[in-house]
């Protein structure tokens, strides 16, 4: 499979977080010849965090992970990429079970610290001695850094390994913010992505950490979507190893911390860069679609009907045809069920204001929105007139690599 | 565009409905070298009722109809196909008005009593003066029966013609019920169809016609989705000319008539067999796809379900590739909101169980499955035993047809 068009131009320069060692191996659960297993080590009293699937049908290992949340420490994370370990039954609860204790027993840690990902076909038996077998090696080459091998182990469908890292700074102690995330297809909130793991030095709490990550993804992950369908085994998870204590970092433990704004602003630029890549990543993709939703008589009601335009197969395929098909958008608008008056409706495409107050825009020049609809990036901006609701949204476009690619997952 | 491969063999024999007579011409709205308009002329007291799009910037012959709708009655229809007359602004409502004149004025009727209604592309201005062309020779020449032309002039993306017909009998007096309608994309509850009028000569008053046309829906038009997105313009018009009064029936007036139950499985069955046939032109489509869901807590739970699966690009694509991907069908499931135990879900690929309580089925034969999904008309049934609400619905496949029609349906 090609390299999707809209991906960013390199991986990028990430540092290693202190506390946390990466190992990848290839344990040939589905994929040949590739790494398909990330195991990842965290040091003592690493935090915890995690945000999942909304489906009433989730994987064994989001049933896993929530279920030890709780405890708020996590020793070791475990992904594999070709199979889902969803709507597997009680084999899939054993499956899950068994890993986590091989990881505990080569690791040294409690099963119950152990954090399990698995993403790719639903429904087949996840034989988890495939695990065994490498589990040895993982836990002794595991080493600092090596987030694009990490990135490249979790991929399934996508064409392009994705990480992301910000920096905050407290006076003379600067953290990390490290993330990778795999996505491609069944993108849709909530949560938008499959899976993605955040990785921080900073010294925070399990319930400062779970704030950080659930109103992050409000506006990162959960505005991304590709098709509207939503995964079984959608998670994100955050650690906070907390080796910066080391350079007399107190611990975060309370939201009013004065040094919470900045850690804030460094996950969410992480969470944001890391969900823009999955939607550039989107199955077939030939565009990146922004979707600007004003006027709306509220941010939740302009969310609604910019996620209605982002799924719609008719606009999307418009977009895939480079067809600057307002009357799309607008059918799009009306069928969210949200407040809309047709009279006040504008939309542009790029900067070219296309319809007004409900008409075909007077001035409206075919030829310029005919270039802005070529360029790979497309920004759509629709302003309801009837509030001051405002809301973003990322989507790709429809095309027919999208149905060449899931007309033949499986087979 | 080449028929679609689950079209009917032919047009079905249908005879005429006595008050109804109809007349197409090519205006050249849009469409060169095929009809584009279809004048429906009724005789004195036909009753009328209608249902229509759930859009909220419905179109202007929608916005037409609505208000008419309360007389109760109605002379004439006039329907166009290639410009959808929405989103048109203050000259969409101007182009109603004299488009409604000009059938007055030529049919001799009053324009209250003319209906209207228009698909094609959203946003450009219809030219009524097109109507005005062609109106004296479509009243001169209307003619009773001649549904195959009628419904080939109000087709857009269709590959084929839709009608259907059936009889009602009430002792020594058969009533007609004939139906034409098109389809093809932007096919989503509510309404599902774009457009589709139904014809009886019954009498019956417009409360008990209105009451026919909302009841069968809920069962056949609203119950088929091809993109889940909905047009702006959806409408279902019946008209009741009476003309069976002269043979001796009684009017319809009373919801207790005895003979509403026969009249109702007349107008259902129409329903329920242009519907059908919507499913079966959906654009690109090559498979026809009936979801059936039982077991949830309610029909309408059920119907929330079979309505993911059918929306789903994933699902949809799967059957295209004639893949039996219930892991997809698991996901669709999850992701409807609506209860469901992942532990009890069976399902279904024709009489193939694939999956049991949560699990892959033990016995399933892989070979038999795959000779269910290589069949144009494939049945999937999801039972999710937790309850006794049970629904159906009928969709299509998403192929990459459908992306080459609607990316390039504009230029």
């Amino acid at each position: 499979m090609s390299i999707s068009p809209l991906a960013p131009a390199q991986f990028p320069e990430m540092p290693p977080v202190a506390g946390v060692r990466f190992a990848t191996a290839a344990a040939g659960i589905r994929y040949a010849g590739r790494t398909d297993v990330l195991l990842a080590l965290f040091q003592e009293a690493t935090t915890v965090a995690g945000v999942f699937t909304r489906s009433r049908c989730p994987s064994a290992p989001v049933d896993w992970c929530r279920a030890h949340l709780k405890g708020g420490h996590a020793a070791a994370l475990v992904d594999n990429s070709g199979n889902a370990n969803a709507f597997t039954g009680r084999h899939g609860r054993d499956s899950t079970r068994i890993t986590a204790q091989l990881v505990a027993r080569a690791a040294g840690c409690r099963d119950s610290q152990v954090f399990l990902a698995s993403t790719g076909v639903i429904g087949e038996p996840l034989d988890a001695t495939r695990f065994g077998t490498v589990m040895g090696d993982l836990v002794t080459s595991a080493a600092p850094g090596g987030w694009q091998n990490a990135a490249k182990a979790i991929m399934t469908t996508d064409t392009f390994p994705k990480g992301a890292a910000a920096i905050a700074r407290f006076g003379a102690t600067p953290v990390t913010v490290c993330g990778i995330a795999k996505g491609a297809g069944m993108i849709a909130p909530d949560m938008a992505t499959m899976l993605s793991f955040v990785f921080t030095d900073a010294p925070i709490s399990p319930r400062i950490l779970q704030n950080l990550l659930k109103q992050g993804v409000t506006d990162t992950f959960n505005a991304v979507t590709i098709d509207g369908d939503t995964s079984t085994s959608d998670t994100l998870l955050a650690f906070a190893t907390g080796a910066a204590a080391a350079r007399e970092m107190q611990k975060i433990t309370a939201l009013s911390d004065p040094r919470l704004p900045a850690m804030r602003k460094a996950f969410d630029a992480v969470l944001g860069n890391l969900a823009e890549q999955v939607a550039r990543d989107g199955e077939g993709a030939s565009k990146l679609l922004e979707i600007i939703v004003e006027g709306a008589v509220s941010k939740s009601s302009a969310r609604k009907i910019a996620l209605s335009i982002a799924n719609s197969p008719l606009v999307k395929t418009a977009i895939a045809g480079e067809d600057a098909n307002w009357g799309r958008v607008v059918m799009a608008v009306g069928k969210a069920g949200e407040p809309a008056d047709r009279d006040r409706l504008s939309i542009w495409f790029g900067g070219v204001r296309v319809a007004h107050k409900g008409e075909r825009d007077p001035d409206y020049d075919e030829r310029a929105v005919s270039s802005v609809m070529k360029k790979p990036e497309i920004l759509l901006k629709v302003a309801l007139g009837i509030g001051r609701g405002r809301d973003r949204v990322l989507t790709c476009d429809l095309t027919k690599e999208y149905v060449a690619i899931n007309g033949d997952y499986r087979s």
